[in-house]
């Protein structure tokens, strides 16, 4: 592979090709990804990821599911088991900012140099335990703090942050409302 | 420790008297999560999680940091580094249904013997990659199955499914449209 075919550790011709197959075929641009979880006891349950659907199949890269942990600090309950979902919401949002981002500076010809953020969250527990019904359970606002070195003018480099704000689909997820539904798949045994 | 103290694996003493605490001291219940993270190249960065402030104080309960790897699968460009972050938020929500299901079936009384979830999500690349601006890049819908036993009636479990939902921080902060901002806070050297 010629160097010059790799842009912030991305395969660029990949990349376009990947574009135009999705131009020819609009149908290969539907994903759907997929989680298992098992609760443990308390704040600790444990996720299971593996396969996902894309590109129009199923894939199959992955041999040994990826496994993560939710746990809660004791001040909320639990005895740190792992991070707690609202933090998990915080990674999967850092990520998918800064791997957007990457993707379109290498999309227009920017390299960038150095790439790091921090994130800060703010949620009243009054929502969450249902204490005050005017309190959103969610977080009250996200604050990202992206610190960037590339090739490029101050100008473009701000023009790409707003690009990346309103392309990244963990931050459109958050920003936007999404529909999601809830089912309850096991009959109750009263015991 | 009393075993009838225990209810869902959760302490019942602890939790009514952090509730008592936050209607005595509404303050207490503001809670500030954060998070750093690296990019390290393609698709692939690291986020590290410890400190966070709530109860009125900086939490000081975590020794050592949790490190977690986004990556991308090879269709997206990457090499399967890690889950992706679309996937971790489905980890946080999957995580934050099952907790605050527990929570409020302990305050409840109820008694939940087995709980598994799963979950899909759908995502339409051209929201991503910018080759549709009227396709959403974040997820078009989640849904969620919950698979749960417990020691009450159907229509108790419906009620308690519902109120999940509605009190949910990860599931508010994807159902909801929560404020993100990004900022940039290093000045771009051109080279």
């Amino acid at each position: 592979m010629q160097d010059n075919q790799i842009i912030n550790g991305l395969n660029s011709i990949q990349m376009y090709e990947t574009i135009a197959a999705i131009k020819n075929q609009p149908e290969i641009a539907k994903f759907q990804f997929r989680l298992k979880n098992q609760w443990i006891g308390g704040g600790e349950n444990h996720s299971t990821i593996k396969d996902f659907y894309g590109a129009g199949q199923e894939d199959t890269s992955r041999r040994e599911p990826f496994v993560f942990v939710n746990g809660e600090p004791p001040v909320l309950l639990g005895n740190n088991e792992g991070a707690n979902p609202v933090e998990f919401l915080l990674h999967a949002l850092a990520g998918c900012v800064t791997t957007t981002l990457i993707l379109h500076a290498a999309a227009r010809g920017i390299k960038i140099q150095e790439l790091s953020t921090s994130l800060e969250g703010n949620i009243d527990l009054h929502g969450l335990l249902g204490l005050d019904e005017s309190v959103s359970p969610g977080y009250e606002q996200i604050r990202i703090k992206m610190n960037v070195k590339a090739d490029c003018s101050d100008e473009e480099l701000d023009k790409l942050l707003a690009f990346t704000k309103e392309h990244s689909p963990v931050c459109q997820s958050v920003c936007r409302p999404v529909p999601v539904s809830i089912e309850r798949v096991h009959v109750a045994s009263a015991s």
